[in-house]
């Protein structure tokens, strides 16, 4: 099985031609725009709502080009991308969309030869963007607690020919994860917050670590959290997509949009000896003395109102703090 | 000169140690957040705002740990990743945003060993993720007119250490790409339309075409295009990108964002043999359908206006279209 | 019939008690958020899902309680508001959203003894807000040319009693407006710039216009007729409307949200004794600038081509422009 | 003092010409789109960047037309409407957007004749736009705690006109609201939850309430307390607008927007009486329901382990809800 250009031995073995052969993977596209995802075995038959497509007849013939089911009705023949590979999955949980996983692999810094953990697993999506970054000589370390989400991430991973870049572990993260000094760590998790310690121990100096959290509930406790861990560089990030009609006379959005998959945090992993509340951000910073100067307040006017109340001076001995 | 993880030999040979050496690219962070991003040389100083760092003083450090400056002001040092370089360019045109590039690099569908064309070049901002992407058996050819913009971009990437993943031209795209059979190509121009046979000859069958596109007027002008052209599954779409203070206390997206970059438009080089009337987008053939019955029904009432003026009859013989 | 405080007589007339009576408008909504829309009418019943209303059973009840049906189901009974209202609409078509008309009122500067043009009426939803930011003392006037969608619309006004602030005119437009003088007007036409030279005969001067465009092809047409009519302080926007879970411990954005209603744009009438190519937007005169400047550019480009191929000086005589 | 149509007088008293008056709010804009807001009083003079104006040079004059100021240079005279009063506004606190303030008066279902309390009242923007939308005979009730602030808006106020509309209250809502059967009322406070009981006191049975929190963890605040008092129909929203640069060949948004205003969250009054957890919303329901599951859900597993542990059966009695 091999994806163009990414066989399952190696992904820099650049295939010669672009001729369709046994064990690709093929993406057939129907008039009406319905995508099949097939791996070309011989003697095989793909039953569509167009008719059967031997898998035979599309042997030789090249991407790019079209096929005809036994209906005589036309397929275009594609060699899928990650973005089909994702789109292809079977699905067990909520799986990670195209703009999320984009962002996260280019903020996690990810390239061939990198080594990120990812937990859970899930349906796999992510694990297949990650791995297809990292491929061939990087390597993926994924985490799912669920044996039966664990079995269908392990079976979509091996459809699309990636389970070789990835190492599965079928375990929870309290007791820790088994790498350490990898480069990146994302975690998609209800409580992220109680593993900080885990990642910490888990991620290089400066390795970056993210998270993708539903509700603002959850970005605001692990951000608590981090105040008290040794790492920089937080961010909360979200990205919104926007799908046009591609249409050149009557050029709109579309009437519907995804209006939430989660809010991104983003931080990077610093040595233990540093004095973490240094680090924190300009708004985190600002916000902090924020608060000490209202405390100071307060007790100050306390302080007069007593004064007062005890017949003493009715003016501040002291100027107020910033 | 070598980021972490990616040597300037190759990106697979991974470093050993966590320790920082001459000819290292290193990102300092001072505690007001502000950066620097140096090459550590021997002998050279750097200066800041908090006083001078000897590049002497961080050989031998580790990532991930604090140097202090003469003044004795603490900097983080980190390992330089993807987003860290593309924010640390030279800029001399508008630079692509990370959203956008991380987004074109997915769509694109880019891994190590994918070979990807670009124009223009402009400050080598999008080269450089392109280049992160498909190192150290991929290949990125740019091309940019400007000779002056050529060269910041030569020097930006030189300096990060991604040149020789690179094929620079210093020519126009209107004689066509020196590549054929290329896996994928963005176009960053002003009337891209005006290149589409051009972009075909140099992508392999099935290969992905991408735009970025800042008005609505381009968007249509290439929609238009493309509708005579080998391309499917054409799309268009968008991204917003909003950030939030990471203060746990008072969460809140940030008073301002960047309301507009660019429109980023997605299509598929197909077999020229096909008839590319077939593979329009749904909602592109719908609207084609809906034209057609409006001509239809404008000229039935035409007809039975002219029907009626002769003294023929009131009803119509045909059923109307649609 | 009357709605709280706006009773069919006079907007003005204030409602002593809160007392449900005969003619009343009210909304019923059941424990499953399903909600009923009903004029209170001796002896009539409305038959739900979780019941049998007997419309007597809720005279001289108090809105804000509630009243059972008689399966025993609660429904709390509510004076319906102009949202209300505007939700519970019999649709013919598109309804406009409460997003777009609030801004519309708004921007049109609208309130009591206001006079507005509305074209189309389409279901009435915008029209009974236009009539209830009018009330008591200003007018409406709507056109529309289908009679089906006249009807409908006429129903819905009438049936929340609001018909009486608004004349209808089942019409097209290609003649002009009835009325001169008016203080704001509002175009939901497929070509709205047909319609300028009457709009401005309609406005009073300094009046403003506004319209909502779906498609970007519609703005640019729009802009370009503004450009030569007598118009000043153009303005595109759009609004989303982003919906939240109201969950306490799990706030998040609802999944899904309309990605898409319309452009608006907004102008206002100015003396046609103006040169109105003075009175362009600041971003309209920088691009006629530039434009103008690349024609300039151009020309002294071929000069000089002709110049030297003439055998003349190579140098230009005169300075580039810009 | 008048605006165009709405006299300090009465709303109702529309002017008969569009000449301009001594008295009169006028608008001027001049050719580089910088706007002044003058009342135009005999032997006045407005100094600006372009020369001065006599005021006695407008009156006379018809709105929608230009005059010359002293140096020959042109401004535009308009009748200004609200967006354009709340947008000369002068600032001492954080002022209300347009989109917001648009949305909250439809929201609050306000119209000629309404009740509505505000708090605070800042600098008076807001206040405007509720003034603007009750009059002529409706009534504006506003608190403010600040007396420099009260004082800025009750100057903002009269300098347009609408004070008249207003009963201003320099005073804190600790103790609650002077008037009681109110239509609508709405928040800006820090602390919203702290008033529920006030609030609830004020409105009329079925009134509208609003709130604008600028973070997330006031929504969930005030979630939570509304979650245990006599409200129904809870509705968190936000607005974004987009601003589209009005250039017909190069349609495109601003580069840059207002990321961020404020959360706005809706809830209606409802009677004491009522049980109020059988009204919460269908998400807070059905989170209230996985909760009590999960609960459950535990409270079996740890029956199950005990009686394992005691040597009993191993499977459950019961089924497990949900």
């Amino acid at each position: 099985m091999s994806i163009q250009g990414m066989s399952t031995q190696s992904i820099s073995t650049q295939r010669e031609a672009n001729m369709i052969a046994a064990g690709d993977l093929v993406l057939l596209i129907t008039l009406d725009s319905k995508e099949f995802l097939v791996t070309v075995k011989p003697e095989q038959v793909l039953h569509t709502h167009r008719g059967r497509f031997q898998h035979d007849s599309l042997v030789g013939q090249t991407f790019g080009a079209t096929v005809n089911s036994e209906l005589g009705h036309p397929a275009l023949m594609l060699a899928p991308s990650l973005p089909d590979l994702m789109r292809h999955i079977r699905r067990g949980t909520q799986v990670i969309y195209a703009k999320d996983a984009a962002y996260l692999v280019h903020r996690l810094g990810l390239h061939a030869g990198s080594t990120v953990i990812e937990a859970g697993t899930g349906s796999g999506a992510l694990t297949m963007a990650l791995a297809w970054a990292v491929a061939p000589t990087g390597r993926v370390y994924t985490y799912e607690v669920r044996s039966d989400t664990f079995e269908l991430a392990r079976k979509n991973l091996a459809r699309v020919g990636l389970l070789q870049h990835v190492d599965m572990h079928c375990a929870s993260i309290d007791e820790g994860f088994a790498q350490t000094g990898v480069d990146a760590l994302f975690l998609d998790v209800r409580e992220p917050w109680r593993y900080l310690a885990q990642v910490h121990a888990a991620l290089r100096p400066g390795g970056q670590f993210a998270c993708l959290l539903p509700t603002t509930n959850q970005v605001t406790d692990l951000l608590r959290s981090l105040d008290q861990s040794p790492f920089a560089g937080v961010a909360v990030e979200e990205l919104l997509l926007r799908r046009y009609k591609p249409v050149p006379d009557r050029l709109r959005p579309e009437d519907e949009m995804i209006g939430h998959t989660g809010y991104l945090l983003f931080a990077r992993a610093i040595s233990s000896s540093i004095d973490t509340q240094q680090w924190l951000s300009r708004d985190r910073k600002r916000y902090r003395a924020r608060q000490r100067a209202a405390v100071a307040i307060k007790a100050e006017e306390k302080r007069r109102a007593q004064e007062i109340a005890d017949g003493g001076p009715k003016y501040p001995r002291l100027p107020l703090p910033g």
